[in-house]
């Protein structure tokens, strides 16, 4: 069920982890703590702290409207949300950038960031920037056109905004893989990365955790789901009832140290995402909290 | 957070499982398969199969009527149900019993119980040995008066179908702990047991992982949920988020060979219990696929 053809990936920054290495992480909004340890129990075995935190794409929403879209973000507890347009147009004035930000703070959401939003030209690059900065996000999520890379790289400086781009598998002519987007921001500002979309990347016909360590610190944010099979042909599915390894991808996480997202992207039941969306949370949560007690034990 | 007072059991027939014990299991319907592992990864290190499966207590949806609880149970891939009589009532006739037993079974589900069915005199007991074997289930879950117990064994070795006392926490004056009802069926017929409600068992102040490892055989069935404190104040919550230690849980199921269904009892949200319950099984699923991603590594 699992035998997935794997493209060796060479000249990653760090391996792929194989063994058990978390430690606990702040699953329900606490911020980038320190590991935690059960009153009583023994020292863990040495292993790296996780500093990546779970968060939403408001993708999975994206048939509802901003303010059930938040409550249901809030019955799961994640604390990190990065908003889909059809939530706050890209064409809105500031104050109304400023005032859906309020609300998505007021519930109790960290509005990280923005996307997946297409540049197609340098005045929607323009455009994506003053959004995001006007939202006080951290990060675009973004598509832009090859040639606007260098525009991009100007307005990341300026602002200190990150753009991180994104894979979209195949039949994506610009990103189909985490590699091709390597290859074109390389050398640019180091806050000009990837937004590694696992789903995408297995889709692909490659395992997200090697990926996921090729991009290294040029991993800037992360869409979790699972996919069906790692072929084109696989379709969005309940994490854990996929082909994606994501114990291996998140353990290949802490491992390198990855301080940003991982934002549940769930596609699937686009009418009624929340029970899938909620099954695929608490799978994630399990294979967190499995790695912990581990430890505990 | 898991400082939990727990009681010192003594007697049980096992220890209670403290390492990694989990091979892998059948999660979405498949019944009983021995351990299966991912295509070309070295073998597994010596551990016991998982024997059970997981299952759904259709208490969790009372608030709904049979058709749209089966619908809600198949989304989650769960292949075992016990009813509740709000599904089936109690003084159904026989044709009635066996008409929704076809209906569950259509549903692609499992009719393996009812329950939690509360008998308080000997035409109860007699009328829920004849509504279980009408309906082809193969255990009761249910709470007789101490003074029924002999009537339930002889209906036990009558029928061949096995009665499982619920034990209820603090307050319940019947079966507050597995231990009030090993202490009242030790004698009994073998498949005169305890449905292991692990809420309650926290509630009471019980790891339930010690109270299983001392019910040992007479094991017949578990509730599986979380509870938000080890003290008769514990509510219902999202499995993860409360101070069940699920993992250990688990892993003690597993090394003690148990061969029941560990049913998903989720009691919040009465009116949408979907998600919370679609996380809960997430969660239990990524528990234990942790576990066998760990021996696979």
């Amino acid at each position: 069920m699992r035998k997935i053809s794997r493209r060796a990936f060479i000249g990653g920054s760090i391996g792929v982890a194989a063994g058990p290495l978390f430690a606990a992480a702040p699953l329900f909004g606490a911020r980038r703590t320190g590991p935690r340890r059960r009153a009583g129990s023994p020292a863990p075995s040495p292993a790296p702290a996780r500093h990546f935190e779970l968060g939403l794409a408001s993708y999975t929403f994206r048939e509802f409207d901003l303010d059930p879209m938040l409550t249901m973000a809030g019955r799961l507890g994640l604390g990190r949300i990065a908003l889909k347009d059809v939530h706050l147009p890209l064409d809105s004035p500031e104050a109304a950038v400023r005032a859906t930000a309020a609300k998505v703070k007021a519930a109790g959401l960290v509005l990280y960031g923005c996307g997946v939003v297409y540049l197609t030209s340098e005045a929607e690059v323009d455009r994506a920037f003053a959004y995001a900065r006007a939202g006080g996000m951290e990060v675009i999520i973004g598509v832009p056109g090859h040639e606007l890379l260098g525009r991009v790289e100007r307005r990341v400086r300026e602002t200190g905004i990150k753009l991180a781009v994104h894979n979209h598998g195949p039949g994506d002519l610009l990103y189909p893989t985490p590699r091709a987007i390597l290859d074109r921001v390389r050398g640019l500002d180091p806050r000009v990365g990837i937004c590694l979309d696992v789903g995408h990347c297995q889709r692909s016909g490659i395992d997200p955790s090697e990926a996921a360590a090729e991009c290294g610190a040029r991993l800037l944010d992360v869409h979790l789901k699972d996919v069906t099979a790692p072929t084109k042909d696989g379709t969005a599915v309940e994490a854990g009832r996929g082909v994606i390894d994501l114990a291996r991808f998140l353990r290949t996480l802490a491992a390198m140290e990855y301080r940003g997202t991982a934002a549940f992207e769930y596609e699937k039941d686009g009418k009624d995402p929340l029970p899938g969306l909620a099954e695929s949370v608490g799978y994630v949560r399990g294979l967190l909290a499995a790695e912990d007690k581990g430890k505990n034990a």
